[in-house]
């Protein structure tokens, strides 16, 4: 039996699980490859530091060029995280004939551009499904289960430290602080979570998503992003109100006029299975014209899980390297556009506005006024009864309005010298087409 | 750009739909894949008959062999259904050293062994994604995405019409003929529906994911498979007052001794995913070792959706048509075991048993002995009130019990000369993993 060798840079928690589903499931990937994977080296910053896993001492290195470099070496897998030293390894290793598998998101959705062309120049596959939706495979979803299908959309829960958060919000009731540290106690939220209560880690997500289900290449930085860290229990009470659950979702859409892409906070129906996506599972619903819609749906992070991803894609890179193709290895699209995505200025939809204000006459009539005039429409308005000026939270629920007026009225209400506090907006979400 | 002559046999339901998506679709697949592919020729049984989508005149031809034969027909589509004449055309293109997509479960689930043979002596690919659960990419993910993972159990709804037929009888309250009358009349069931409400569509398809799940090659006669015929409204009822919903599953699990299998309807908790699954939708929960629960959810059939799993195939295969490998293509296992299921004798499962009694003094006593000296536990036991000796429906609902042990115990009761028609019988699935 062939045996491929394996250089491993990174033996953090996605390292740790590649190591152990290596071991743990030797058998049934030689029974898939009818060939060895052998671990040849792993690099590491800290060769003293305890690990989740046994990594053999004669394995390990803290030479991680020297792991790229060895001519043993057939597959690199990077797994440091971060741009450099990452991006100068994996195009190292790209450079030498090697293939790569990685699960680095942030490398993929800001340097994917020289990646992809340095891998296609020198025929190597470079393979990525653990860096989007950890073991679920969606990536491969997008590029071969629906490449014939013209995607329209996706919405999906790609990051996993919010969607934990909001549930245990949504669920046991905590605040966001409290369910923030319940989240990192358990191990589902960074010491510092910013990227991903923030939304950037979805953004990246979203961006690489959209590379493989439109061809095109978006820089992360330019999707309207907006992160969890202002929900409030208040809202979440309100949504279970009106049927609803918050959930943090990244939004894709094709138009005529080109991508609509974003990542927010939004109410999603109660009875939806996105609203039954719990913990830090992940969740992707696919729409696609001759299939529909399709979902996906899994464990979005951890170690085993993207780990999975990881060395499922060694795998099919192995079976690369037993059966090389004579031409470049196939790639998603033969040609990738770059693309700004759309101003969201023209999508429309209903929404959940809360306002702070004191329990005055003649407010409501100055906020519904103001409305109005933006051709904002309210649907259902309900404030819990106060005493006579004292603080209240007016909620609105508009019928579908465009972006444009929504924006303008809610600056006009906020800078009304009644409203005591920036309104709250929510996105209110349709049904899922799944019924 | 280069072109790819396809050649297809059979332009029924969905050999239209693969014309229509290799037509509407064809800037998004060329994109894709910098290549055109170009029906040469499409073989039907009847040359005038009238057909779902246009089919140029020039193209249409009685004599499949002859589309086989065809020099230029890089690829054959077999989408004729039934294993005479498809096992021969579909032989004679592999060894003619051409690339075959079909969607045909029957022919691949009776004739697997045969047909890959020949597939891997003539170095050609055999892709069959559209044969199982329509448009979801079940198969790819089984062979790719969890490739380097130790699949340890499916349960799936994978035959749309039952699942039409459940749900019409579940939200609309039918009886089991007016929902198959409904289902005919929706284009969801056919004529003579026997494979499908019967199990057997199911068990086939049961068989290819086992297949690629667990490189075992299973006889579906051999799959333990109960239709959904006496499914009756009170059953459903019934189900629901415990909180369940009526599906037809099918199930694999992997045991240290081998593989347990089965097509049955089985009650499944109402808030669970599954319970979810409407109308024609199929969905495929999977267990796996590192990545734990996933789901697959979409449309199961119909021509655009099972017409899209055909061409993605078709586009995966002229990838290699265009870069084609230097070996063998990769197989999703190097090696295939034949293999039997193993007896359900030592499954264990709650139980659902509707017993047909007569409102008697003792009956219950009788019953209840039986069970007892089976070591059949009872959870709960309900009756209607009833006049005496009246006709009655005994709903027991059983503690996890032995299979073995259940069977006795219902061969024992259904020949007491009280009880009045046969058993009820309805396993009860524990929740969903995914919470």
């Amino acid at each position: 039996m062939r045996t491929i060798a394996i250089g491993l840079l990174g033996a953090g928690n996605v390292g740790g699980g590649v190591l152990r589903i290596l071991e743990e499931n030797r058998d049934a990937i030689e029974r898939r490859l009818a060939a060895r994977l052998k671990v040849h080296a792993v690099a590491v910053r800290d060769v003293g530091r305890q690990r989740h896993v046994d990594v053999p001492i004669d394995l390990i290195t803290d030479d991680a060029s020297a792991v790229v470099a060895d001519e043993e070496v057939r597959v690199v897998v990077e797994l440091i995280g971060g741009i450099e030293p990452a991006r100068t390894l994996v195009l190292d290793a790209l450079r030498r004939g090697k293939h790569v598998v990685t699960a680095n998101k942030a490398l993929l959705a800001t340097h994917g551009r020289e990646l992809f062309a340095e891998a296609a120049k020198h025929r190597v596959n470079l393979h990525f499904e653990g860096a989007v939706a950890g073991g679920i495979p969606i990536l491969r979803t997008l590029r071969e289960g629906l490449a014939s299908d013209r995607i329209v959309g996706v919405r999906a829960i790609v990051n996993g430290t919010s969607n934990y958060i909001l549930d245990s919000m949504t669920r046991a009731g905590l605040d966001y602080d409290a369910a923030l540290s319940q989240a990192q106690r358990a191990g589902y939220a960074e010491a510092d979570p910013a990227l991903d209560v923030g939304g950037q880690d979805a953004a990246q997500k979203l961006a690489l998503m959209a590379l493989l289900a439109f061809g095109l290449r978006v820089d992360p930085i330019q999707i309207p992003t907006e992160g969890i860290t202002r929900v409030r229990p208040f809202d979440i009470a309100a949504a279970r109100e009106l049927g609803y659950v918050v959930k943090s979702l990244a939004v894709a859409r094709q138009t005529d006029d080109g991508l609509v892409l974003g990542v927010h906070p939004a109410f999603v129906p109660q009875d939806s299975i996105l609203a039954g996506v719990h913990g830090a599972f992940n969740a992707v619903l696919v729409e696609s014209q001759a299939l529909g819609p399709s979902l996906y749906f899994g464990r979005g992070a951890g170690m085993m899980p993207t780990g999975m991803a990881v060395v499922s894609d060694l795998v099919e890179v192995c079976r690369a390297v037993l059966s090389p193709t004579e031409g470049p290895p196939p790639q998603a699209f033969a040609v990738i556009h770059d693309a700004a995505p759309l101003s969201v200025d023209d999508e429309t939809c209903e929404n959940y506005l809360c306002m702070h204000v004191p329990n005055l006459p003649g407010i409501l009539g100055r906020v519904a006024t103001c409305l109005g005039r933006h051709q904002v429409s309210i649907k259902t308005l309900k404030q819990d009864p106060q005493g006579v000026g004292e603080p209240v939270d007016m909620i609105i629920r508009t019928e579908s309005v465009r972006e444009r007026n929504l924006q303008a009225a809610l600056a006009e209400i906020d800078s009304l010298p009644d409203v005591l506090a920036p309104t709250h907006r929510f996105r209110i979400c349709p049904p899922d087409p799944l019924d």
